[in-house]
């Protein structure tokens, strides 16, 4: 039977994140919003002070099978920063293709990211999830996030566009 | 009349800014959870791959005055992304002293944070407020920002300690 792997990313892998990124925003319902090139991917994760990192989960087929290895999900994460308490790592996007679910590989990924986070001497592992997204709420809560907002009421803002080149007086 | 300038901080500011988180963390009353030390400041800020940027308000008293110079404000930011349109600021901290407020600072801050996010190529500015301070939030949506929890369902996960150790099985 074919295993996964979870590995770092290449920069021969943007064009598969690229395509997964796209499903994981028809998921969301926010497919529009995608404006992102795989020559962006590439130059952004892959230059000498990397804007994010990204892990795979990889179907690595067993010899008798024709199949190549494909990339069936990711986590793009970068490093944030507490003044609390210093160090923290942010796991923007992760995804796994809705025909590769229930066998445990969006834990994978999540697990590696804790891991990459100790091993960078982080406090804290955050992310963000739309509301309505109860599976991977009850995904987080049952590996022990805790939801912030909820508990203690922290919103979201962005300023973007117009709004941000007003500011910049440019 | 002493004049206020927005720089970005230098290794010998940590001391003055960490006075002011610890100020900023009793405003949103959350004080216990400052953990953080001056020397993690400075490594963390000034080595060679840095995980935040800062910039300080700084007073610049007139020549008659007897002062020093003096840090009335900080804005710590650090880079992030976006799989949807690429690169992001993220202003984790702001704050001006109380007896400085009135006066446009915070303001001047977000300008130049913005300022700064054009000149790397990003297209998002973002920040996380309390729901209970009204008066950030009023100042953010008159200068453009978006609440996007309230817009999109956007909540805040984070990991840490034990349940962060269990996921990465450390």
């Amino acid at each position: 039977m074919a295993s996964v792997s979870i590995r770092e990313a290449k920069e021969g892998d943007c064009g598969s994140i690229l395509r997964l990124i796209r499903e994981l925003a028809e998921y969301e319902k926010l497919s529009d919003q995608v404006k992102i090139s795989e020559e962006a991917l590439i130059a952004d994760g892959f230059g000498e002070n990397p804007f994010y990192h990204c892990l795979v989960a990889e179907i690595l087929p067993t010899p008798m099978e024709s199949q190549e290895p494909h990339v069936v999900g990711y986590g793009l994460y970068y490093f944030s920063y507490s003044t609390w308490k210093g160090r923290n790592i942010y796991l923007e996007d992760i995804y796994v293709m809705p025909e590769y679910r229930g066998q445990g590989i969006g834990t994978k990924i999540i697990r590696k990211v804790a891991e990459v986070a100790l091993d960078k001497g982080c406090t804290q592992f955050r992310l963000t999830v739309l509301d309505w997204n109860k599976n991977a709420i009850g995904l987080y809560k049952s590996l022990g996030a805790q939801d912030l907002t909820e508990a203690e009421g922290w919103h979201s803002f962005r300023f973007e566009g117009e709004a941000m080149r007003e500011l910049a007086g440019k």
